[in-house]
């Protein structure tokens, strides 16, 4: 596998040679080259930023939910190092090329389609595509370089260097809908003029573990694991992520109208078991579960269809229910299916366009439940108009912009699904993880604790945010963590079969404090200190009247595991 | 003198206490007050941020241009400590009442008139204002309070709680046009339902020194030292600050098309010369020279006229012309005069607001010298549009929003109008300043040393950065250096005859270090290190074409004075 360096400016290609990074992948690649490589202070939008492109170690292996990959460089939203994670087959086709990683280098100012296939790489003119919806650019895409192509892409978002810019995948069935939303990567990819990758694997072979036999074993050890495992085999294929509505509005967790409490009133309306029910209802296009990945036993996924059984988007996430729904007082599926195509359709994180529509209803520019002029201020952002401007910058720079005094960000990122005063131990995460508010950076909702109570959650979180990294090196969907969390022996054979590299359990753990470690220390170097490990002050002197509680997890505590922790 | 605390959420008024701040002033004071007393992390629009007005130590004693008084705040631009500095006679009388200071806590929707005499505090609904133009609502003040009342207000900025806003004092002849602009304190007044202070000094006694000859005879030396320096006795008398354009446009020092050269080819148009000369011929209501304070000898101030004579807007100064001239191409004084206008009508910083659409002109949403566009932006601004809610909130954000690489600023605030490539001394002001881009914090552009030489800068600037803080706590303006710099004994003998607190030269020199100190250490607390005692990259690497030179000082030199230095 092999780890390529394309240098925006001059339109050149390198093979890496750095021997740190040859047996690194996914989050561990990003973030060391990253680390190692950007300075601190870099302009996130400027020639000394870099953007990584890097597979898990067993993306493309054939293992179940095991086709993720990481984008990773300095946000322009939190200031600090990002790496955001997807699945979909654009990485499974980068691995079938040979490739591990793409590190990319200097900006322009316009913008190239990068064609890489067994021939080597290609620079082609994007300007056919600048400005096309998604889906459109996509699909011209397919139709210019043949339709076994998989492709990575930005929307007018990243065009534009929009904050909440994300970059998209592409899943099997050809959808650009497969987002490395967070942190605004997207801009990243912008200001280097990226406007597409494609990944064309005609006439390459299908990469063959190096211990087929093993392999195997350790495969059919781990998928039996995941249909053993209730989460794995039976609620997310049922109800997808939005199994999780009905449980955080119990808890008091589900962020309604930007944050201000933790149930919604129309909560039912909104719930995967309402997804559920009106998608096998409508039928036609419509299904309430989908592999993103070939051959995933999870299948989380859905595709949502509207009344006359045609396909609107996909997929409709809990993240994109609660910050798209309920966050914003609307509490209708088929409009928050709406917004989320547009989400797609322009190339934006849904979680920092929810929490940047948020703020701005906290200030009446829009009213809460607004679907028309959701829709209306998306389609400035697409046009770049003032208040389209406004929304792309994303939830932190929207309350700047306003003087408003709530806003849900932690490192200028707007908060995942959850308010930290009812998950607690996501609280934590929020405030000390490197990335800012983020759940796949140290999810703790099924963690075994009083979520209200701020008792373990420092524990709980630090873990959670220890073992997420060796699922992004692996290329592992967090999601096998219901089945396999603990489990690392079963990763570590996977990944010794098929690489060749043979490493442990215990190598697994070192690796995902280490990765956590290199980015507490970019962060570091970026000017973050302790004063950043915090929430917004609003969360610590506001109740949260859904879930009665304020967030009072001890600063102290706090501390002892973030930028400057000892205990890391 | 006594210091008063209002609790804005309850509108009521206590004494304070403190023997620490018994004999502080000024910044001093401010300083002090913002250290001990605000929390580094708190929310600078929220109920934890405190807004603190104090006097110099000899405001109102008759001593030329010794009226000025500071405001502090964290600020909601910067993220870290500030104060900010005016004349005018508002301070005068705030003294005159007995008052050394004001500390506002707590925060409200609503909006007050705290009307301040010798009978107390009295809050009245400041509904009659909202909206209008300062010199609207300062009319309808002294129309409601007095005539010979002074004020402090905010405008429509301010009530929007816009990152650029500042607070307005009144001049001598009524205008509300002296203004503590830097860093946003207007918006921390918006927050705290501050619309206007009224100072109503009827029935009141003159402050007489406690030793009154000998209080006399240190004045007679100051002001003779005052009137034998050609600076202080017929530049700024003549040209004012403006005198500076034709130096710094010499020097490629003058900002022009968002600081991307440091020489303007029009600049002799908008040159002190040239503005002396149209107001003279002119004649009518404008004056090329004015005294904001009562006595003052310096008399940098003016009154801009139209082609009629008719008063346009007051003062016209230096950093004014290069922020809202040369810096978005506009190369005419009427038209900088009135941008100024509105600005001044409108309660902005003119620094921050040529900075925000500098950087709106580099990213092609208002061309370079469209004046016209500028001013729609400004209306906008007024009514809370979104491109006028993007302009409000200053040119770092401004940059988030376009995803803008130029971006002139530090620690979040625009440069005020020096190339830092150009008077590289003021450079090292700008990036460790605990202010942020801030030449009242440490102008070095009359120190003996080659501006575009690396060399000798950093200790030019420390020393700047430690005797600024002497002039803002004593009430002196910084005018007044160029006859007393270093001359710290006048000034102490000036103090200590007027409050009868003895003090000496040294205590002063102490005194500058010790504020500078307590200020670096808030914004140690607020997150500051390092990281943030930067310029931004470009002006390391891009030439500035009429100074032909780059930002070169050496970081490690930079560090040496900056938050975490040690050499402070």
């Amino acid at each position: 596998m092999k780890i390529y360096r394309i240098d925006m400016k001059n339109l050149t290609v390198k093979e890496d040679q750095i021997e740190k990074y040859k047996n690194l992948g996914g989050r561990a690649l990003t973030s060391q080259v990253v680390h190692d490589e950007v300075p601190g202070h870099a302009h996130p939008l400027g020639p000394y930023n870099k953007l990584v492109f890097a597979n898990g170690l067993l993306t493309g292996s054939g293992a179940s939910s095991a086709d993720r990959y990481s984008i990773g460089a300095k946000s322009p939203l939190t200031g600090g190092i990002k790496e955001s994670n997807a699945g979909g087959i654009s990485g499974l086709k980068l691995g079938r090329l040979g490739i591990r990683g793409l590190i990319f280098e200097g900006i322009r100012e316009d913008f190239q389609i990068i064609h890489i296939s067994k021939n080597g790489f290609k620079f082609d003119d994007a300007t056919p595509i600048l400005g096309k919806d998604l889906s459109e650019a996509a699909e011209w895409l397919r139709e210019e370089y043949g339709k076994h192509v998989a492709v990575w892409l930005i929307g007018v978002a990243g065009e534009q260097k929009m904050n909440l810019a994300g970059i998209a995948g592409q899943d099997k069935e050809g959808h650009p809908t497969r987002y490395n939303g967070r942190g605004g990567l997207g801009a990243v990819a912008g200001s280097k003029g990226i406007k597409a990758i494609v990944l064309d694997d005609e006439g390459v072979d299908k990469s063959q573990p190096k211990d087929k036999q093993r392999f195997r074993e350790a495969m059919k050890q781990y998928h039996t694991w995941l249909m053993e495992t209730p989460g794995t085999a039976k609620v997310f294929p049922e109800l997808g992520t939005s199994a999780l509505v009905r449980t955080t509005n119990t808890l008091g967790a589900l962020p309604t109208r930007n944050f201000s409490t933790g149930s919604f009133e129309l909560y039912e309306n909104i719930s995967g078991e309402t997804l559920r029910e009106t998608l096998l209802e409508r039928g036609g296009e419509g299904s309430p579960t989908h592999a993103c990945m070939p051959g995933c036993i999870i299948r989380c996924s859905n595709v949502y269809a509207d009344k006359a059984g045609k396909r609107v988007t996909s997929p409709l996430e809990y993240e994109n229910i609660g910050l798209l729904g309920s966050n914003l007082g609307i509490g209708d599926l088929d409009d928050i299916a709406e917004i989320n195509r547009l989400c797609n359709e322009f190339g934006v994180d849904t979680i920092e366009t929810g929490g940047a529509l948020g703020v701005l209803m906290s200030q009446n520019v829009i009213s809460y439940g607004d679907v028309q002029g959701v829709i209306e201020a998306l389609n400035d952002m697409k046009e770049g108009k003032p208040l389209g401007r406004i929304v792309g910058s994303g939830a932190e720079v929207v309350g700047k912009i306003y003087g408003a005094y709530r806003v849900p960000t932690a490192k200028g990122q707007t908060m995942p699904a959850y308010d930290p005063r009812g998950i607690k131990g996501l609280g934590v995460t929020y405030a000390t993880s490197p990335m800012g508010a983020d759940h796949t950076a140290g999810q703790t909702i099924r963690a075994q604790v009083d979520h209200h109570s701020p008792k373990d959650q420092v524990k709980t979180s630090l873990g959670a945010q220890q073992s997420a990294p060796i699922f992004d090196y692996a290329g592992l969907c967090f999601f096998s963590a219901g089945a396999i969390q603990g489990r690392w022996d079963i990763i570590a054979d996977l990944i010794s079969a098929y690489t060749g590299q043979e490493i442990s359990g215990e190598f697994l753990k070192d690796m995902g404090k280490n990765i956590l470690n290199t980015e507490h220390s970019f962060n570091k170097m970026a000017g973050f200190t302790k004063a950043d490990d915090r929430l917004p002050e609003y969360f610590y002197h506001e109740m949260n009247e859904a879930s009665k509680t304020v967030f009072d997890v001890p600063q102290e505590e706090l501390e002892s595991i973030g930028v400057e922790g000892n205990a890391r």
